[in-house]
């Protein structure tokens, strides 16, 4: 039941909550089921969080990923030299190039084969712009690295009670309605759709795609780009025998009864997808890529500088992207 | 614990769930230890709406509200000649005109003090427009008849989970960035703040003010509005001594931590407000009017025509806007 490969983990930001949540998610790894993992460099940062953390928490370097999977049942398995001092709650530029060399390594590795997903940790992204991280987010970083556009590697955040994909995501509200094409629905959707077959096993997924105006726009009483644009996009995407249905009002949609008729919701703007997803499934929500040649989760929270160190930070979210990037892998591997 | 008057419940559209889900309401007034309430007219056809629904529930027409309290236990009081025949699912003009009468007659019973507070039905805007109504819902038919300002009633969504206060509502979502001024949120806020006050018994009421941006807009990265209008909003209320903190990101804001810091929140538009309560609430989402002389509340769901006669309708909403009602007026007879 679990991918043949190891997972690999990149450390996040050495100041932040993802060294202390490796080494929580390694210590739950049995109650939990976890597949074997190692992370991307960090022996000694590790074993430093995990004292930190008050966790017994063996660190062993292995120098091959095929390695892995003997040492984990004993220890968190690190592969790769690179390191650093554990100084929680103080970033710093050495910190950031650290988070960066993992993100890269780690990156490479999932796209070699070598390892069969990549989960990554929480960055700062303004520190990472100080030692020359030229993308928006590691998302682009990740789909940069694969060779894929950007804009066709789609961000969905899934949690126990709902999956969403937000169209548009760091612009102003002001700009979401002209920013809201058929092409960008249409696109986005089909690489939805994909996914949800290739990695998440439904055969024929439900994609519900959110109005953008609320009622939808009453007929056009208040706002026309619900039959203007998204209405249409629906009609192409049915007419390829994609099930996409809407434009379905929003609040609706999240309600009980709306989210049993759905597989993934797609969303005009962020907060319409974050809101949800942050209310319902809060501290286990993953942030998923999906498009990609390679799997990709992420834990759907920050680096949390505030309470790094101090134990406080839920290990749930990082359980949960550890869990779905092995359960995307296996798929993928039965279907290859 | 109970207010001294009874409360009066309008009847909503009879072709649509609001009969039913009155005679469900006093049928289940034990169990919910409501207040004592009568319907405004349709004896004949509550009757018929109980038998319907499979409800055995005495309907007893009453002369004066004074003789509510006695005959509540036993049997469903209903003040007022006015009644129609039940066709669940079938609206029609006449239909709409008893809606409308009900409306009018229970709103005088709240203003002249005889009836505690307001309970009013789902109604279908549309049909009642043809019969003559003139106002956007029945906010505005409250607000009017009370002598307040429409933009002075002040419409809360209240469940369980949170209270949420959409400042614009039924506008295009490409509107919204322009109706959101400094004005419209000092002044709704004091509504708030005061209503709060008076009629939840919250002596210092956390009002959180929703960003229009995500993120906030980062520092203007991404609309600069929150720093613009939203900000300066939060500090003039400060100044008054208004416990406003803000602007919040919104996915945050309704995240379970973030739901602990506020009684209400301040929404920028409809599904902002909307999507998390009926995420969370569903069911049992009470729309509530604040800044009125008079207590109205409503349960937050349409006439659900689709539906009517069929004993599907969920009662939770209005038992939910029936026991707040009664909270909010025993309330304010204690502050009398």
């Amino acid at each position: 039941m679990m991918p043949s490969k190891p997972l690999v983990l990149s450390l996040g930001d050495p100041a932040g909550v993802g060294p202390e949540l490796i080494v929580a998610s390694w210590f739950a790894r049995d109650v939990h089921s976890l597949a074997p993992f190692c992370a991307l460099g960090g022996a000694r940062l590790l074993a430093a969080a995990a004292k930190k953390r008050g966790l017994d928490v063996p660190v062993v370097q292995v120098s091959s990923l095929e390695e892995v999977a003997a040492v984990f049942p004993r220890a968190l398995p690190v592969f790769g030299a690179i390191d650093g001092d554990y100084a929680p709650a103080q970033p710093c530029k050495a910190g950031a190039q650290l988070a960066l060399d993992s993100l890269t390594q780690a990156t490479a590795l999932a796209i070699s084969g070598d390892a069969s997903a990549l989960v990554t940790g929480p960055i700062a992204k303004s520190l990472l712009a100080e030692v020359g991280f030229a993308f928006p987010g590691q998302t682009e970083f990740v789909a940069d690295a694969c060779g894929v556009e950007a804009q066709d590697a789609v961000m969905m955040l899934a949690g126990p009670s709902l999956r969403t994909v937000p169209l548009t995501v760091h612009v102003a509200l002001s700009a979401v309605p002209s920013l809201v094409t058929q092409d960008l629905i249409t696109r986005r959707a089909r690489i939805v759709a994909r996914a949800l077959q290739r990695d998440y096993g439904l055969a024929h997924p439900r994609l519900a795609i959110a109005a953008l105006n609320p009622h939808a726009g009453e007929d056009g009483r208040f706002g026309d780009e619900d039959q203007r644009i998204v209405a249409p996009a629906i009609a192409t995407l049915r007419a390829e025998g994609i099930d996409a249905t809407g434009p379905h009002p929003a609040d609706g949609l999240f309600a009980p009864r709306g989210r049993a008729t759905f597989d993934a919701a797609l969303c005009m703007y962020h907060d319409q997808a974050l809101v949800p997803i942050k209310a319902l499934d809060f501290d286990q929500g993953v942030n998923v890529t999906l498009g990609l040649p390679i799997i990709r989760t992420s834990p759907d929270h920050g680096t949390a500088f505030g309470i790094a160190g101090q134990a406080k930070a839920e290990v749930g979210a990082t359980v949960a992207a550890i869990r779905m990037a092995a359960q995307c892998a296996r798929r993928r591997e039965k279907a290859a």
